[in-house]
């Protein structure tokens, strides 16, 4: 058995960026946004994701939105941004900035330009970045993600920067799509914080002994997620997980960050929400229309009021 | 007949960058393999692309880069630098910094993260640099590299650009592997700037009207290339391309860019030629020498001296 070094458990938000009519990140926005996260049950943040466009943002406009939000009185402790680059340099400096500002840990891509590079190649990546950021308190979640990246992470090379890393590399969040990816890793390295990259798989991930999900989808459907979590061994786990299944499905039938930002603009009636960077668009009004009707007709909760109105 | 405001022609090398032990870029090694490479017969230099990894290097890397480039005395009019990023505002930066330093133009790839995404999210992301940027001077090259990018422009796309943007978006490299899409490119679009990926395709892109190649194997065999480019309507041509043909494709038989620094190396008697940044490996002791022997035996002139000491 392998002792790994991680206490992180839960449901994490990789919360979405919203931005400014120039495409500039919405600070206030952004910081409101994830208290709100917080109080609806999230564990935990995990920023910087794909779902947070953070691969659409430079360097210094996640360094200047991580700084912003520990200073809105968001604690390190709570915070896993995502901080894996193409750029090695780009990925040391991210991660050195959030272990400086406490973060629990880092949600870790690989470097995702080059395609077909070899295992031995990618962890020389994974390994420069821990030798040169060279702090103890470094607690790396790798991030797999084949269908975006292009660069899947395949379990021996998981497995090897796990023994070559033990108190480092301590978990990683499966966004393959597969469960089968999630539950052979734990089945070879009992006690790894495997997180699922979507609600759809938390009661597998839980039940097998992963650690819960870091869903773009919480950024809309929190309290339910949680609820989710909480009850996994009771009677009811399995209808809650059923109820959180179906509504995770009507959201991704449309594009997701576009999708969620959708939802939260009309939930917050302000359509400042909309705006993506390229190469994302927002939903068309009819889509994100026909998106709304769905969820209503679901009892999505925040709608249910303007479900009234969408009847009528 | 539509008219683009292009006079970019012959062979431009995406130059390889070099690393010190650190895997900092070696500055002074990148301009004089720069030097090098215009006084070997490329009509110009388009640093930071693929080959040069450019995307494993930050933002401010390769401006460092660039601005000693121009300060070495090489005049923007010859350099087509790589500014195309995952990033927007990477991309605005790198472009903008580009046309202030009086480069003749720049080769973009598309936002290279998110995958599948739509013709009209690109273009959007296209014309956010273009506008942003606001420069006349500007010139882009569209990089169509789907292999890599995993992000392909489709002729589409790319007619859209350059009908709306005639006097900027006035050229194409094409690094497909697919002469196809460039003969249907000039056949629809007489007049674009077309570049080649590879030398493979050289003479078929001249006799097709296109402009001619950026070129990985430019770093090591910018003389053979050049000669070829120059011959392609003369009785010699056609034996001048089979040439480069087959020396590309003993290259091309390992990891181009460790090859291309492995061969570099052995010209140059400099084992520092031979880093790169991960995910890339150097090649193997092995595969270098397998390497080095093919070109030998294939009477590559840069090692023809050192043959003899291999035969013996």
């Amino acid at each position: 058995m392998i002792a790994h070094s991680t206490s992180l458990k839960g449901v994490f938000c990789p919360a979405v960026t919203p931005f400014d009519d120039q495409l500039n990140p919405d600070i206030a926005l952004f910081i409101e946004h994830c208290h709100q996260l917080l109080e609806e049950g999230c564990h935990g943040l995990a920023v910087f994701g794909t779902t947070g466009e953070a691969n659409s943002l430079s360097v210094d406009e996640r360094m200047l939105l991580l700084n912003a939000l520990v200073e809105s009185g968001i604690d390190g402790s709570v915070i896993v941004p995502g901080t894996g680059c193409a750029a090695l340099t780009d990925s040391v400096r991210l991660t050195q900035h959030a272990v400086e500002l406490g973060c629990r840990g880092v949600l870790m891509l690989p470097p995702f330009y080059y395609k077909d590079v070899s295992n031995d190649g990618l962890f020389q990546a994974f390994a420069q970045i821990i030798e040169r950021v060279g702090d103890q308190r470094l607690k790396i979640y790798l991030y797999h993600i084949p269908p975006v990246s292009g660069v899947p992470l395949d379990l021996p090379l998981v497995g090897r920067l796990a023994d070559t890393y033990p108190d480092c590399v301590v978990g990683l969040k499966d966004s393959s799509g597969e469960w089968l990816y999630t539950e052979k890793l734990l089945r070879t390295r009992p006690g790894f914080g495997a997180f699922s990259g979507s609600e759809i798989f938390l009661r597998n991930n839980l039940l097998a002994g992963g650690c819960g999900t870091i869903t773009a989808s919480a950024n809309v459907n929190a309290p339910a997620i949680r609820s989710a979590y909480d009850s996994f061994q009771d009677e009811k786990g399995e209808v809650l997980q059923a109820d959180i299944t179906r509504r995770r499905k009507i959201i991704q039938a449309h594009p997701m960050i576009p999708a969620l930002k959708s939802i939260l603009a009309t939930v917050a009636k302000d359509d400042n929400w909309r705006r993506v960077r390229p190469p994302l668009l927002p939903l068309s009004s009819t889509d994100s229309n026909n998106l709304i009707k769905s969820l209503v007709m679901d009892g999505y909760p925040p709608l249910t009021k303007m479900a009234i109105t969408i009847e009528q």
